[in-house]
């Protein structure tokens, strides 16, 4: 059986995703970062109006209606915009369109953990730069010899930000010698970001999704802003219906009401940083954040693993990483208040508990 | 520019999809072999009941749920079973699972023309070997010493039908050194299917796809059946989360009704008959067809190419491939009876002009 399987699929270790209880479940789900609120009502009324017209046929193959309500509501070229199913399959476009077997592909860490599955299914070689303590961009990566450059802005699971002129100096610096591509999937929660340089570097990718401020993780639709010669070879590489036709519809809706997006974003941040001063209070170490999460610094790997476990005991998920460097904390996605309020009185019980032990 | 892209993508003759006129339209579309039915009632009222909370949340990352309910309509066991993003994104992942670079892949032709493009974007090499007169199997297929043999069944755009014994025997002779992929994305059409062949041999891969028979084309859902360690393999190499949250229910509310199935597919087959006969009495050649499309012989480049175009002055896309051995005949959609009808009688009009102009 083995011999069928490409060598460096066979020894990949796949990316695992957090868990997905069923629709019914009670749970308080804190743990993928998804928006605890309903996407805007105006994508929920367009898709009332989806019929079986629309079922039937295939979609648009580039997904034209919906890249040129973008290129007006983010002031760019269409033609400098590629959509795809999920900002996730971007990714994979990115990867399939531009590494080469071998090449090298460079991130600082830690970070998305999709970006290093992609490089082993691609057979390329991984450069992996670690963050320094401050989470800026380490200055390695503008020496190193690679094809692309990730950087997740703001970046998981850190929550933290690198402003865009700091990434301008990376880009001038790399000129021209490697693509910078810049993964925004939770952009919508920063106060910044990098649409101008996609605009003024030919080697610039900018990713967008709707997963995250758009509270839309269930429709998997993402996009990217490029130099329009990028856009064409992604759009040659990409499945020729990459995106459905209800996605494309939704799509359209979900970025043209960016009130309801400046509305549910100021929600979460305003519980970010109420749910960041909690964390503090109860004598945790968190970074501030200009993600939809908090990186709550636990501290002791025993200790994380414990409340991650009390927490999922008591009904409420968060995310911990079984990776190095990493399972000294906890990613906790925000909720709405009454499932935040929850999740600090639920710490608090367990923290008490196990003082008491002590 | 051109360095940043990956050499096989750079030369890459990209896949042409048909035609897609805007949904206001009123063309005819007889050219991407689209079901003219909408689809069940019963998926329109499970659409109707997705509401934000579906939309919020990522969807199940293997759709276990449509596994599950595939397993017991399929008789198969759900480990058997991946689902993608059309099974165009399945084959995708076939490639991406299976092949290395300079693997050679092998399939009868003419056939799908997406096979030679993945191939290519793989960086892997052709085998293309000429089906004989009677669209059989060619039998240098089982000597071929290559990763995957594809066999497109119906085939594409011939419309024929290879019997599931004549493929068993080319899998015996085969004999676990390939891989061997059934594409029955138009098996809806025909009498007899190969999923026991994926129940029985270890290397048959049999894909199927919602888009034509379940009148889902703009859904985008496709499955695929095979032996649950290939299954694994592929689920490694697919993005996280490829199947969206509402086409994930819808998909599994369409197989679900077979009843549906069973009669449209009824309507468009008396229908291929009528159409068939009628293009044979206008004098064409028109092999029985197993699908819901016809491959119409018209003999002549020149007016093949003329009655394309004159079609779609008239309202009605039909498929012309420009393509060495097709340019001589027209791949034509079963439509409703009120389509075809039509098609007749402009396709009558046409020839006749023709016959007056001489």
């Amino acid at each position: 059986m083995v011999k069928y399987i490409r060598k460096s699929v066979r020894y990949l270790k796949p990316y695992t995703p957090g868990e997905q209880p069923g629709t019914k479940s009670k749970v308080i789900k804190l743990n993928t970062n998804e928006n605890p609120y309903p996407p805007s009502p105006r994508v929920l009324k367009v898709l009332r109006k989806i019929n079986g017209e629309v079922l039937r046929k295939y979609p648009e193959p580039l997904a034209d209606s919906f890249r040129k309500i973008a290129g007006r509501i983010f002031k760019i070229d269409p033609d400098m915009i590629i959509a795809g199913n999920g900002s996730d399959e971007i990714l994979t476009i990115i990867f399939r369109t531009f590494v080469e077997e071998k090449d090298k592909v460079a991130y600082p860490v830690p970070t998305y953990s999709l970006y290093p599955v992609l490089v082993d299914i691609q057979g390329a070689r991984k450069v992996e730069i670690p963050f320094p303590d401050d989470f800026s961009l380490p200055k390695e990566l503008a020496d190193v010899d690679v094809k692309i450059i990730f950087i997740a802005n703001p970046n998981a699971p850190s929550g933290t930000f690198i402003k865009p002129g700091h990434i301008e100096t990376l880009v001038k610096k790399v000129n021209g010698k490697s693509l910078v591509v810049i993964d925004e999937a939770y952009v919508d929660f920063a106060e910044d970001n990098c649409i101008e340089l996609a605009k003024k570097y030919s080697n610039v990718i900018v990713l967008r999704t709707l997963s995250k401020g758009y509270a839309l993780a269930g429709l998997r639709f993402g996009f990217a802003f490029a130099d329009k010669r990028l856009i064409n070879e992604m759009m040659k590489v990409k499945d020729s219906y990459n995106c459905d036709a209800i996605s494309i519809r939704l799509a359209i809706e979900a970025i043209s009401d960016q009130r309801w997006l400046r509305e549910t974003v100021g929600k979460i941040k305003s519980q970010r940083e109420w749910l960041r001063e909690k964390f503090i209070e109860l004598g945790f170490n968190v970074r501030k954040s200009y993600a939809n999460f908090l990186w709550v610094e636990v501290g002791n790997e025993r200790k994380a693993k414990g409340i991650y476990d009390s927490l999922k005991r008591r009904g409420i998920l968060v995310r911990y990483f079984d990776k190095k460097g990493l399972r000294d904390g906890l990613r906790i996605t925000v909720g709405r208040p009454s499932e935040n309020r929850k999740l600090i009185k639920e710490i608090q019980a367990i923290l008490g508990a196990q003082d008491a032990k002590r």
